[in-house]
């Protein structure tokens, strides 16, 4: 295996998926964050927008619910089957090319496979907060209760699917708080690890 | 306050000191790690030896029996009076100049009052265990249950004084797998972000 992944995992609101992108940029490789929910509604023949709603993007319906409840005859429920299409997926790219892979706890899914370098963007609560009003607008519902929602929720997703802590300092080779750092200083150190 | 602190938090066994010494040469100025202790004992007027058992390196009776006992009449222990000690130094040091500290709960004590990056060095147990035992020699202990129990200790005192769980991303600025990146990398990073 030559390919070598960056894998990014992130708090909501830290710039995680900016950084991603300008990693991916300045190494003239992919970055796959939403063009994963693409390929995963591809394998599995789940619409996108389902799958963002189920998956670690969810946020309306919890996925846990539906994790486990709707479990056919080998306990599988469609939130397995939905785990299952994106860990084929992530697996594929890593065999097929080097990229950026942000989200979707693929840093789990190649620990075994792949040369993965793999990042934690963090950041304080207040920055985040002014950043996702800044990006996604107002909403009835406070920047601090969603952040604190959305982390929830990718904190759950992670624990159920890999049995490992989401943002647990020993799954990651290199965790920065972007809100100190700055988007660009994360860029240039990740991009000089590759 | 214009002087600028690097705070080195890390394992046993990490490299996270070798680094800070590193670092420090780099960027010409000094590094606090045992010279604290000196520092400490001079404040305290406890003895170096009694400081080191007692205190973060601990590594014979517990300093959590000494935090619980002997305790005076104003519910002070002998080992509070260490902690106040230790405080009253790091907090002097980061008034007069430039420095690298390695442990000693400084990202903590200089939270509020100086311009601190807060570094946090791990590295996979394995890699750890090789290099205590090239480092330190032998002993009757396993390499991995002397890592266990030293870690132990520095996060339950971290988390005694402090109040905040050591070794959580929130704490750190940045937080780096030495033996992953390898302690050269590590270094310049750090020395790049100062």
């Amino acid at each position: 295996m030559t390919h070598r992944i960056i894998t990014i995992s992130r708090e909501f609101g830290s710039g995680g998926r900016t950084i991603g992108k300008e990693v991916a940029a300045k190494l003239g490789i992919p970055c796959y964050d939403h063009e994963l929910i693409e390929k995963i509604a591809e394998e599995s023949g789940f619409a996108a927008e389902y799958i963002k709603e189920r998956g670690e993007y969810s946020s309306h319906r919890g996925w846990l619910a539906s994790a486990f409840s709707d479990r056919d005859f080998n306990g599988h429920s469609t939130q397995d089957d939905l785990w299952f299409a994106q860990r084929k997926v992530i697996l594929e790219l890593a065999e097929k090319e080097s990229c950026v892979i942000v989200g979707q706890c693929a840093d789990y899914i190649l620990k075994d496979s792949a040369n993965c370098l793999n990042v934690f963007i963090h950041s304080d609560l207040d920055k985040r907060a002014e950043r996702i009003v800044k990006q996604y607008g107002e909403s009835d519902v406070t920047p601090e209760k969603r952040l604190k929602d959305k982390d929830k929720r990718r904190a759950a997703y992670y624990q159920f699917y890999t049995d490992h802590k989401w943002g647990a300092i020993q799954n990651y080779h290199i965790t920065l708080n972007s809100g100190v750092l700055g988007i660009e200083k994360c860029v240039e150190i990740i991009a000089g690890l590759y």
